[in-house]
């Protein structure tokens, strides 16, 4: 029996948002299983923010995904077939496995997971590239102290809202910006925020809204957005505050070169320190993000919601969801059935 | 006897640079000297980059000088007498002396300079505030190892000139931009920095003379100046790399919002820590500062420059030379005679 993969390639670099026709879908035949192999069969794939400077072609932190290469994502999966001593047939595992179906693969940057009795999403929702990007960018980035105030833009995104629940659970007052009441609802009922701030209503009181709902100024911000929001937010920065730069996703599909913060000046007069951070570069500390989120989601301190997509078919269009607002939760691409 | 003291008060806040009739120039006689209080004459007034923005009425880390009030305003000044018993005739003092002829207080901000052998000129050419700055600045914020290349713009100012000099004597390649060649030249020659970059002559050639100067990227970016030229050094900065925020000189006299960097989001990809800082900050370390200062000095490892404005009544126009590039070294108001 001969498996056909289909998997998504780059054909051309969008300009603006994903359009239909940027990504070439393509089917091919699996070659057999060689001695030293495993066949993965990916399950769930990470839609995150920052695939979307991949498809840039400029110097990052990671090469540009080249024309006509398979496009680079973070999948779970399950091993299906396995001539390799260190995996078995049912293993859960987690890897850079790209757009596709399958990957055949000597077993290099396959990580197997542990088994766990969360549900397997979890693994994408709360572990996985947002929980290394919440964990260590407040923890390590923010250097938040008890009896401080955070503030989190895009605070309804998978990574916003593991970023103030935390807070909450390491003691500061905890404020999101997010667009849209029920998303602002979501994050005041459901997650614990003392404050949320929906952006879009907010228009050009968003500095207003930010001071009030931040008595003592904000020591901590967590930017996902960029653009006006950061621009407020800086205003009203203490000072020696910290700027945690996770992601401008604001500007990740700007057609024109975008300005930086107009209130750039703030830097000096309040010392804020603005850093910029990648989740992998704490790779060698999962261990310890793993520990601690397990135990405040055992503890109900930490709550995660998913937002799956079905069928790989799917996965370029539904990029965007991560860029119009219409995203709730850990975006993700259902690309084959559970393990039973 | 009645000395009539001199100063200049805030008229107007001035739109741009500054403009005769924005001070005031006023004479009031000084009353008698009281028991506890000692009278200063001022020698020389320290004019920084920094006293623009305190003529603008916005919240900033102090207050901004306020219509009417004597313009504020570092200097070196003799004790002509005193009824204080911590102050004797003769003695060299510094401190927020403002634009006038004399201070007389009750010792409250009056610092007592050691005796030192350097003409009383160092005592803001090389220590007071582009000491402190240019030290803690790089020191602190800088972090910077041996073998790391170190860029610097306003690289002829007396900060700019310092924070590459010690650059040199903590092991690094050190890099300045400065505005024409005779500066350049200065730098190289004189002050044995690696490279220098003359920014009116590259225009937009900027990012590939960066480049070129540095070609193991820059760890080390300190800051004076802003706009074009931050842009092209963000571009060059290593991963993990510190941008020390010290001015944005070129956006002090801006009469319209002034957008941040274009190349803001080289914060994430390349994981850079931009911190903002003010030199007194660190005022209860300035032992620390001269200690190291003058030991340097002594070895010819740090020069400095002064640029001397003769006369008190020369002062506001006299700031503007920060900005319109004809400044050359540390550039001071001499107010009267040295002491003999």
């Amino acid at each position: 029996m001969t498996l056909i993969n289909h998997a998504w390639r780059l054909k051309t670099r969008p300009v603006g948002l994903v359009k239909p026709g940027d990504f070439e879908w393509v089917g091919e035949a699996l070659p057999a299983l060689q001695d030293g192999q495993l066949r993965v069969r990916n399950i769930h794939l990470s839609l995150d923010p920052a695939m979307r400077g991949w498809l840039i072609d400029r110097p990052s932190y990671v090469p540009p995904v080249q024309i006509g290469e398979l496009m680079r994502g973070l999948a779970v999966g399950v091993v299906e077939a396995s001539n390799h001593p260190k995996f078995a047939v049912g293993d859960i595992v987690q890897g850079m496995f790209g757009w596709q179906e399958y990957l055949q693969s000597d077993g290099t940057g396959v990580t197997k997971l542990p088994a766990s009795p969360l549900p397997l999403e979890a693994n994408l929702g709360l572990f996985g590239l947002a929980g290394m990007t919440s964990y260590f960018g407040l923890k390590e980035v923010g250097q938040p102290k008890a009896g401080e105030t955070l503030l989190v833009s895009g605070a309804a995104g998978s990574v916003g809202a593991l970023v103030g629940q935390m807070g909450k659970v390491l003691g500061l007052r905890v404020v999101g910006i997010a667009g849209g009441a029920d998303k602002c609802d979501y994050l005041t009922r459901e997650l614990g925020f003392d404050a949320a701030i929906d952006y879009k209503a907010a228009g050009s009181d968003l500095r207003k809204q930010i001071k009030a709902a931040c008595p003592n100024g904000v020591d901590v911000y967590f930017e996902n957005v960029g653009g006006e929001i950061l621009d407020a937010a800086l205003s009203v920065m203490n000072t020696f505050g910290r700027v945690v730069v996770c992601g401008l996703i604001s500007q990740y599909n700007a057609t024109e070169a975008v300005p930086g913060p107009y209130n750039f000046a703030m830097v000096i007069s309040k010392r804020l320190k603005i850093q910029g951070f990648i989740a992998t570069d704490y790779g060698n500390r999962v261990k310890e993000m793993v520990a601690d989120m397990a135990t405040w989601y055992a503890a109900g301190q930490l709550k995660y919601r998913v937002d799956v997509v079905q069928g790989l078919e799917n996965a370029p269009l539904a990029l965007n969801k991560l860029f119009d607002g219409s995203n709730q939760g850990k975006l993700m691409v259902q690309v084959s059935p559970l393990p039973a």
